[in-house]
């Protein structure tokens, strides 16, 4: 049967499509801005034309999938709370997927995309047990055990940005205290930044403390932004400690902005992990950047309709 | 084909073992202590002719099972190292115990097989994702994953006493700094309670701050050992949390000296987990004290062997 399926991933900005062929993207539809479209009232029409352009130029589209950020029920194909989105409660999406287009779709949530997508296709690939982390906004992260998606009982599982650093820090969005993505969400890495620089009187913008402007600058020798690696790569560092002593895989794969700033936190990442683990559980383990870069919700979401069309053929 | 098994516990002070009939203990053999037999030169003769009285009087048993703590290979049988007893390394006990019965055998990670035997009889029953956590002397824990025994890459996974409360905390005896072990470990807890009482003007021993005794004076009162309670309940949620986020489990089971205390310990580890997860998260979330008591160990290691014994048959 095609391998051919359309893969929507539902960013905090854009909604992007693609027409993806057993892993590999043959046909982009143009973004959708989601500040273009606020509200599913307006958005959901804006994707079913993008589904309706991308069918016509390929009729072989078998499936489509959908990756979104926030609380998803993936049995049931329900939106419960899109994150950073308001107006998004309660929507049955696969549903409507279906009905759009006659064919059979699957949802799930966003980082549960991108982690089957790099196990099915990228840096997990041959994996046995892999951990995904996504770092930017938030901070999420999928889980493959014994070669399959894990869920988790309640479809809840993999939010490795809320896992504690401090149990005495600041409240995080979800109710925790100290959790990983306050200390290496964008906005946090930002702030960090801007008052590091602050104290050694040195003035710097929110927009000018970006990690790609900070990986820039430690790259070019900045001692600030130097130290702000080794303390992003040292929370990480810990956060999987806590998750290579509990699950025990045998590949991590990090991906989203910060993972892009390769050594400068892979480095710190993988010294925390030798000095805090047992050899056992690091001499064999590969921490690799994430290789599908932005396409793997859309790449995941499309395999896992694949899998859900295949599920309803048996 | 009969559900006997021999299940074997080597435990820090006695090696117990005993017939179990489908989870049920039917005959025990006389503990071993191991400070009798130092060394595998001389348990070992030691465990052979109690696997040999047991045979007598149960002909029946077809399977024999151990549950070890420390670095166990389960899949080629090997004890690498056991924890707190000296002398036992690279020791192959699965090819010891098929040599002296001529029958199946299986070992695993003791806390391993707790979690499988109160997963199939015990608290964590009907359990889809079960998290079984063990306090004592150490500090352990077992995995069970859409309902499979998890074991991890290199058969390492469950170590939740490894789990870091406190990244800047005291070194642990694996490698990891401020890990849950050094908080809610027996001789930590102790320490912790004499130094309380000592600030408080009360001189009391290690012996008169064991768990049981901690949990004799918090039931009549005593504030201090009811604030020791706190901190112990609020360390271990604290772990907890971090499992929840990452794993969603339904059911959480909790053995163990420590673990008999009850609500003392309950009540602080359920409102921390309410305080820091989503609803959807603890809402249906089921934490329970295990059942099997000092049998656990013992009724799944039998478990695991008839397991392996029916694997071979097939």
């Amino acid at each position: 049967m095609k391998r051919t399926a359309i893969g929507i991933d539902f960013g905090g900005t854009t909604v992007k499509s693609a027409v993806i062929d057993d892993g590999t993207v043959v046909a982009r539809a143009a973004p959708l801005q989601t500040q273009d479209f606020v509200g599913p009232e307006v958005l959901l029409p804006a994707i079913r034309a993008t589904l309706d352009l991308l069918r016509e130029a390929h009729p072989e589209v078998s499936a489509i999938g959908a990756g979104v950020p926030g609380m998803i029920d993936s049995i049931n194909g329900r939106v419960h709370q899109l994150s950073n989105v308001p107006g998004w409660e309660e929507v049955a999406l696969r549903a409507l997927l279906e009905e759009w287009t006659g064919l059979p779709a699957a949802i799930d949530n966003d980082a549960n995309a991108m982690a089957y997508a790099e196990w099915l296709f990228g840096a997990g690939r041959a994996g046995v047990n892999v951990v995904c982390l996504t770092l930017g906004t938030g901070v999420g992260g999928g889980l493959i055990l014994d070669r399959k998606l894990y869920r988790g009982s309640w479809l809840g599982a993999g939010e490795i940005g809320q896992m504690t650093i401090d149990p005495n820090g600041v409240p995080g969005r979800y109710g925790n205290f100290g959790s990983l993505e306050k200390y290496v969400g964008n906005a946090q890495i930002a702030q960090r930044a801007e008052l590091l620089y602050r104290a050694a009187g040195l003035t710097k913008t929110l927009e000018e403390c970006s990690p790609l402007a900070l990986e820039f600058s430690a790259k070019g020798g900045d001692i600030i932004a130097l130290q702000i690696w080794e303390e992003i790569g040292f929370a990480i560092g810990i956060t999987l400690c806590d998750i290579v002593w509990l699950l025990n895989p045998d590949r991590i794969v990090i991906g989203g902005g910060v993972g892009r700033a390769g050594e400068l936190i892979f480095g710190p990442i993988r010294r925390v992990l030798t000095e805090r683990t047992m050899k056992i559980f690091h001499e064999n383990l590969t921490i690799v950047p994430a290789m599908l870069d932005n396409d793997g919700g859309m790449i995941g979401s499309a395999a896992l309709a694949l899998e859900k069309r295949d599920a309803l053929a048996d």
